[in-house]
C-alpha cells in the first residue's frame, strides 16, 4: 500500500481524553479512533492487525476441531430468562424494539449456542462436537478507561465445547489449552503468559485464565515460580498458596487477562434440556465448556506489553505490513523496488510522500 | 472438509415459522438458524457463502480505492443529535447504558464516518477520499417476515466517499455504479440486476438503487426496455414515465434492492463542519457519496433468485465447496482423492458417512 493514499496520519500530541497507553498510541499512530469510552473505529492499520489476530486464532481453532459459525448480537430476553441471567449479568445491555419485544445484546452467546447445538445433538455420534464464532460483543461496562482492554464493544473469539460426559470434556480443555498457548505463541507474548487458576463455579473447583505481565494491567496474579503457573486473586483470597505444589513464595505481578477457559458442565445445557442417547439407549445430559479470547483486547495487550520508548513494536506476524519502503529521494527506483516486492507476495507499506 | 464432521444436517421439513423461500431453504439445508425474527446465525456452511461473498465485495472495493475500516455499532446520542436524526429514523434501536448515557446502534453509519474524516481532511490534498467497512448492522423492522432480505440485524458493506466537489463526486458515483455490476456479476445476479433510479433527497434529484428480479422481493420496479434500466415505485408515482428516454411503455417486476448509491452532497458535512481548504486558500464544504450492499441480503436474494426445483443453486464463485465428493463404498478410493484434491488447492465436501 502507498503511504500517499492512506487517510490516516499520526498524529502530533497523545489525545487528552485517553490514559491509557494501548488507547493512547494506538490512536497516536492512526491504527484506531475513539468513538466513546470504551469503543473504538479501527483504522486501516489497525483493522490489518486486528485481522492478523483473528486469523492466527482462527487457524488454531480450526486445528483443533472447531467449526466456525456466526451468531447474533440481538439475542431475545426469553433466552436469557431460561438461564436466569436477564436480572443477573450485570453487564448486559438491554433494549426495546417494536411489541415491546425486549433483547439483551450479546455479552457472551451460552444463551445461543446451547439451543442451537440443542437441535443437533441426538445421540453419542453427535458428540463430541466444538463451534466458535469470531465476532462482536457489548458489555455495559461501568468503567471503560483501559483502552482496547476493555471495551464496551470489542471483538471476541469464543469457542464451545459439546461433550457426551465429564471425562471427554476434560480432554478437550487440555487440547484447548494447547492451543491457547500457541496462539500467544504467535502473537508474541508466550514469555509474559501465565496460565492462571481462577474461580471454577458449580461444576468445577477452578477455571483458568491466560494472564499477561503487564504494568498497565488491571488485574494481579501471584506467580508460582516452581509450577510456572500463577493463582488470580480471588482465589489467592480463598487459598493463600499454589494449589498445585502449595507453595507459599508466591511472586505478584500486575497483568492483562488475554484468554480463559471454563467448564460449564451442565449449567446451560440442563435449562435448554440438551441431551443425547448413549450407546445403550440411556438418555444423558451433555456436558459443555467454553473458550474466550478477545483479538481486540490481545491486540491492546500487545501495545501495552511490547513497546519500547519510541511506541509500539507489533510482532512481525501481526504487524499491518512485513515491510515499511521510504523513499527519500522522489526517482523510481523505490517505485520500481515497491512493485518487485509487492509482485513477490510481500506486504509492503512503501512511503511514497517524498519530501523527507 | 468431512461431512461426518459438519455438526449440522439437512432438516427433512420446511421450518413452520417461516414464509419466505430464502429462509426456509437456508434453514432447511442447515446453512443458517433463526434466533428470532429477523435474526440469523450463519452456520458453518452459510457462513462460508456469506464470506465468500464480503471477499467478494471487498475486493472490489479495494479496486476502486476504497480503505477498510470497522466502525462500532454503539454510536453516542450525541452523534444522531448533530445530524438531527435521533428522533427521525425510524428503525434506530436505542439502549440506555451507565450513567444513563444513551446509544443508538448503527443501522447506517454516516454519524460515525463523518466526524471521523472530518479529523483527517484538511486541504485539497487529502481528497477524494473514501473508506469502507464490512459490519453487522441493526434495525427495528417492525416486520421481518422476508428471512434474509429484511434482517433485524444484518451485514452491511457500506462505503463512503469524500469529494472537493459535486464533479469529483459525479465521477466517483459513476465508478461504484460499474463496480456494483462487477460485484452482481461475480456474484451471479447480473442477468436479474437493473439500475434503478429512486428518490434523492435533497442535494440530487435521483439516487440509485440496484434491484433485482425476484418473484419473493417486497419491492416493484418499472424495467425501461429501451434504457435497460427501472424506475422504483416511489419515482415512478411522480414521474410516471422513464427519467431517461420519457419512454411511457414499462414493464413492471417483483424485485429485491441488492444495493444502493447516493449523492449525499453536504447533508453530513455540513453538521458535522467537515471542512477543506483548497488550492487557492479558500475553505469549502466537503462532499460526500455513500454506498451499500448487504451481504447477507445479497445471499438471500442470491437464493430467491437462483434456485430450481430441487433447492438452491449456488453460483460457484460463493458455493461453499467447489466439489462435493460422494462415497458410495466405504473403501480408500474416495479418501485419497479428497486427499489429492484438498492437496491440489480445491475445496472439497467430502461425504465420508458412508451408508448409502
Amino acid at each position: 500500500m502507498k503511504q500517499s493514499r492512506l487517510f490516516t496520519r499520526t498524529l502530533k500530541e497523545l489525545p487528552k481524553d485517553e490514559t491509557s497507553f494501548n488507547a493512547q498510541t494506538l490512536i497516536r499512530a492512526g491504527f484506531v479512533d475513539k468513538l466513546g469510552a470504551g469503543i473504538y473505529t479501527f483504522l486501516p492499520l489497525g483493522l490489518r492487525v486486528h485481522n492478523k489476530i483473528c486469523n492466527i486464532i482462527r487457524a488454531e481453532m480450526d486445528a483443533i476441531g472447531g467449526q466456525e459459525i456466526l451468531m447474533p448480537a440481538l439475542i431475545p430476553k426469553k433466552n436469557w430468562l431460561t438461564t436466569e441471567r436477564w436480572d443477573n449479568f450485570d453487564a448486559l445491555f438491554k433494549l426495546i424494539g417494536g411489541n415491546q419485544k425486549e433483547y439483551g445484546l450479546g455479552a457472551t452467546h451460552e444463551e445461543v449456542v446451547t439451543p442451537l447445538l440443542q437441535k443437533y445433538i441426538l445421540s453419542y455420534q453427535d458428540l463430541s462436537v466444538a463451534v466458535y464464532q469470531i465476532q462482536t460483543k457489548f458489555r455495559n461496562e461501568p468503567r471503560a478507561k483501559a483502552g482496547l482492554l476493555r471495551g464496551r464493544e470489542f471483538s471476541m473469539k469464543d469457542l464451545y465445547s459439546f461433550h457426551p460426559d465429564e471425562e471427554a470434556l476434560k480432554q478437550y480443555y487440555k487440547i484447548v489449552q494447547k492451543a491457547y498457548f500457541k496462539i500467544f505463541e504467535r502473537c508474541g507474548l508466550i514469555d509474559y503468559t501465565y496460565l492462571t487458576y481462577a474461580a471454577g463455579g458449580a461444576f468445577s473447583k477452578y477455571s483458568h485464565e491466560f494472564q499477561a505481565i503487564c504494568p498497565g494491567g488491571e488485574d494481579t496474579i501471584h506467580i508460582c515460580d516452581k509450577c510456572k503457573i500463577a493463582i488470580n486473586q480471588e482465589i489467592i483470597d480463598q487459598h493463600h498458596t499454589c494449589p498445585s505444589c502449595d507453595n507459599s513464595k508466591l511472586r505478584t505481578a500486575k497483568s492483562v487477562e488475554i484468554g480463559n477457559i471454563f467448564k460449564l458442565g451442565t449449567r446451560f445445557a440442563k435449562p435448554f434440556e440438551v441431551k443425547y442417547t448413549d450407546e445403550t439407549g440411556q438418555e444423558k445430559d451433555v456436558v459443555m465448556g467454553c473458550y474466550g479470547i478477545g483479538p481486540s483486547r490481545l491486540m491492546g495487550a500487545i501495545v501495552e506489553i511490547l513497546h519500547d520508548d519510541k511506541g509500539i513494536v507489533w510482532p512481525q506476524a501481526i504487524a499491518p505490513f512485513s515491510i515499511h519502503l521510504l523513499s527519500f529521494k522522489q526517482d523510481d527506483k523505490a517505485t520500481t523496488l515497491y512493485q518487485t516486492l509487492t509482485t513477490a507476495g510481500l506486504e509492503v507499506f512503501y512511503d511514497d510522500r517524498g519530501g523527507h
